[in-house]
């Protein structure tokens, strides 16, 4: 996954670390964890045998899944599960490939298996959010009391300082951040609902298998039936696109105050050109632009995948598994680029 | 204000109550609370003396704007505040026209008069919600044991009951109620940062003056300048438009349900054609899916808007002038709807 | 019909031009010239008499419709035409009726109606290019040859003239003005295709009928169902935001060159500030920024209803009511700001 | 490249020959391309000495880009081209390494080399659209008298054929075939104008330098300058969301005719379920409305790129970069899954 169509774009439109959290061995390790965690807690209240769930764990670990098949198979299913679980079940064999993914339905596995994949891009997200904080706090001392004049409308307004205009960069990097715990409670539950949504294969014991499953998993229980309704994966889009557009902000910012003939901030490094050996370009401040502009763009799209028909919706749900991986190496990428143009800044104050 | 080019749309595609929180009158009287609350907690603390603020106050009560004078000047200003306060000077006249909006720019009073309008807004859209739970609420008792065939991917999947799908509806509303406090303690605040964002009329008065301004105003006080950080705004849009997806679904369904051949719900009233007398369009469950797919249309833009250069960007902040009430009203007109059609369900069932 | 919420905005971001094109009376008459050519043209192959063509003719000129009942049933019906047809009937009174709306359904009635409506909208806009086409023109004759600092990346880059960045705002212009043939083929035309587009009850009379209507209408006849393929709106609506586009390009550049600091652009004009009396705003060019990132936000919405089920989607023909009126005001409006800004320039040159 | 975060996702989600024609090696071939061409092409004016030219062809015909430098340095400059042109005057060596890249500028090597890239993706979209038009004429021929109730607003209307919605599914296909020529004439062009637009190091032979180099290339010469005027990129993905929404006008009809209970459409294949066995999902019809609502949605940050400051942005270039490719694959994928789907129609009718 990334945003670059060609491999010598990846370090500039891409997050290694993310697309690797997101990426192929990383989404069916998650499924197989799922696998797993199903079949012992429904072993635990007796709906699988206890031989049965050593059996699917033991082959959830060694499965070489057959990715050829995946592949193929996802074309004709629209998703993946029907045949990694067909591949379990052969891995498994006799006599307890039934107990395989009982009671459960593709969405389960999916959507959860995402909740467990967020769980480091959260903690990812928050630690470069935390560098971010202070980054500016260093800058803030370093510059905070430079004069500098203060800007509305494209205009000259009144003079302000330096640090004034940091710390407008800092109150949304510092909210959001206050916003992760949120974040978190609503995306990093279980989906365990079976296949229309009303655990029919579970009966009266949805509720503990709901409870082993979660602990083993470190995830929560939702108290609604999540298959439908995508309120966390849509404010989480949100806050994802707020997270950008924080430092697409800081970007345009910057950019501005780079200009020749502005020139109220230096930067290190900066952008060589193919035709002017002179330019030093603030590539980093127009990229944060760009990613800000991107995720602002496809937000868009994940509300409108809130018209998530019936009990599933092959149309929005698939909608999402386009644009919310994206939004969120945008948005490890612009936090990355954010970090490093603010670790460039060589001096802030007016032109002399 | 209405997403109605033609007034005999107006009933379908407007909301009256909404329109009026946010229109003219509405507008100007918020402003002048604003300047009336300014110069008392001005002279609070002695920066104006309280026969200005007095003298103020009565303007402002008093005050019939010229409003051909507003429009023209706001066409050159981009903001409607200079003249407006031009004509409040005026009217106080020597010698306290002087102590009018002292301290105070433009965004300051827009921001602000936009968080008293909202104020209601949110009340409004608080109680519509609530009614929106209820009819929920009555429509399981009604038909909550109904059985449903549960469909994914638009193909009958396995038995599901009436209940089943009405919590699925309900579970979204519960929780946008639930983060109606976390939206009104970001929006219900107080803009008073002068020129730049830095009060530099205020000295040290500056935090005495916003105490006394909010309290009398009923706002909050934000620890941030508000002025170049729109996530609130932001982050009320999305709401906004979690508010029409949810209904959006809801109208989704039931177009499905609806449907000739299907027929899994009925529905009092509907849509009459030109053409075909015997038809009953679903038009309220049609119009829940337009306003949604609308709301996540706009929402972009607003998030557009975030990129917000330097201490004020009239480019950004305009954008959200556009946007931001078109949204509050599609979601005020869609929560009207969706009364209007859970009020008219008849029944729920497989058909015979 | 105004993209502000309030009227003292109006000027800022409305173009009553167009609102007047859009507006109520407009639509009406546009509806009864449909109903009169249709009864007309019905009456020429012998659909209807030449007496009931007559009558509708003279109950279409002497209606003066229902307004509150209009409203009314506009939100039973989703859309005003089956109570228009309703009053218009009584109008005529018997015993010509009954051929009233003859073979007709509602949406042969509004899109037709949109269509005789953006005929004028059209030539409005042809005309704001060309005035802009010139007014670059004598931009070029007056600056042309004066240095200006080229920039990329907001970057010096080489000298360049202000004539050369002059021709880079026209040429998308000229385009777009060559364009509007294309345009005007592909919306100008009639719709009557009945209740589900096959014109069942015109039998082999539905040509001659389409070809007199449209002969009086001035309108091109379709050689396909227009109700349901809707990409020559979609089309029209990514021509207005091109529009919108290249004016969002030279606000924005206009902005940068009259930056505080930068100051290659003189501007007379320019708007104040309650604040800073010094200020001169360049809020014309903001304002075009704004509409560029306003229309290309919408257009996203447009093309969300291309995606319209069977043979009339009250969902998206509904969105395209709501954002199609609104990105043709917003690009009158852009087009009257742009040439205000351009007369506006007083000077363009590299700042001494 | 591919809208798939995982590649299990792949088939479904991507379109690997596009992929391919847009990827890294075509990309880095094209641009080796242009650069062989403008050599050759200022030597047929003298610019250049032919010795240099014949190096420079050999140096591009024989380098192998150092790919972890190329990455590298794009991190730092924002685009390739300065890497790859230093890579190259290594490869060439003393004395024509100064003639490498002689008055060109990095958008004129990315722009062309785009140009370079979409001609046979144009011949492939053709093909693909002619593929689907027959598809669609053979449907008419096996299914076009097969009667149909026709639905709107979702609710049966009147009774059609199969032909009848069938031809309206084949007249947007019709017309976007008719519109590539234009796309053709847009698109295909040749870039070459230098730093700053004004191709100030070649003096009076640009145009013959352009002459030349567009035949060798293939490509038209605009009588523009490209760099900052966006309208042909903007059309483009315009065009593409036009096809995407005539498919997901399709996959919505088709997926509406599939549900059950409704049955109006056969289809071989269909997706399975890992809970569900009995279900034969319709997912390629749900793709092609999942496609065409994540098209629309990349449409609007291609408008927004529009506002492509000064002579060069960096931020609305590279949008285009991260949003035109992924449009094109979508828009490929769509066309194979569209063939794919009409191919497995088994029969079209009313249901018994």
């Amino acid at each position: 996954m990334s945003l670059a169509s060609a491999s010598f774009l990846a370090s500039l439109l891409g997050d290694r670390e993310i697309s690797t959290m997101l990426g192929t061995e990383a989404g069916i390790a998650a499924m197989l964890r799922f696998e797993t965690a199903l079949a012992r807690s429904e072993a635990s209240v007796g709906l699988v045998s206890a031989d049965a769930a050593s059996a699917i764990a033991a082959a959830c670990r060694d499965l070489v899944p057959d990715m050829p098949k995946l592949r193929e198979s996802t074309l004709r299913d629209g998703v993946v599960v029907p045949e990694l679980v067909r591949q379990l079940r052969l891995k498994v064999g006799e006599p307890h490939d039934a107990a395989v993914h009982f009671g459960a339905t593709s969405q389960d596995v999916i959507d959860t298996a995402l909740a467990l994949k967020l769980a480091p891009v959260l903690d990812l997200i928050e630690s470069r959010l935390m560098k971010l904080l202070a980054d500016l706090d260093a800058l803030v001392g370093r510059f905070g009391d430079a004069p500098l004049m203060g800007r509305t409308r494209m205009q000259a307004a009144v003079p302000i300082t330096a640090g004034h205009r940091l710390r407008t960069w800092r109150s949304p990097i510092q909210r959001l951040i206050a916003d992760l715990p949120r974040q978190r409670d609503a995306l990093l539950i279980l989906t365990l609902a079976g296949a229309a949504g009303t655990a029919e294969k579970f009966g009266d014991k949805i509720t503990a298998v709901r409870s082993a499953m979660a602990t083993e998993l470190g995830l929560g229980v939702p108290d609604y039936v999540p298959h439908s309704d995508r309120g966390r994966m849509v404010d989480f889009a949100s806050f994802l696109s707020l997270v950008t557009g924080a430092l697409g902000k800081i970007g345009q910012d910057i950019a501005l105050m780079a200009q020749t003939g502005i020139d109220e901030i230096a930067l290190s490094g900066g952008g060589g050109s193919s035709a002017m050996p002179h330019k030093k370009n603030p590539v980093a401040a127009e990229v944060l632009v760009t990613l800000a502009r991107y995720n602002a763009t496809l937000l868009s799209g994940m509300h409108q995948a809130l018209i998530h028909e019936q009990e599933r919706s092959g149309a929005a749900w698939t909608l999402e598994w386009i644009i919310l991986p994206q939004m969120v190496e945008a948005t490890g990428c612009a936090l990355s680029h954010g970090t490093a143009l603010l670790s460039s800044v060589e001096s802030i104050s007016n032109r002399q």
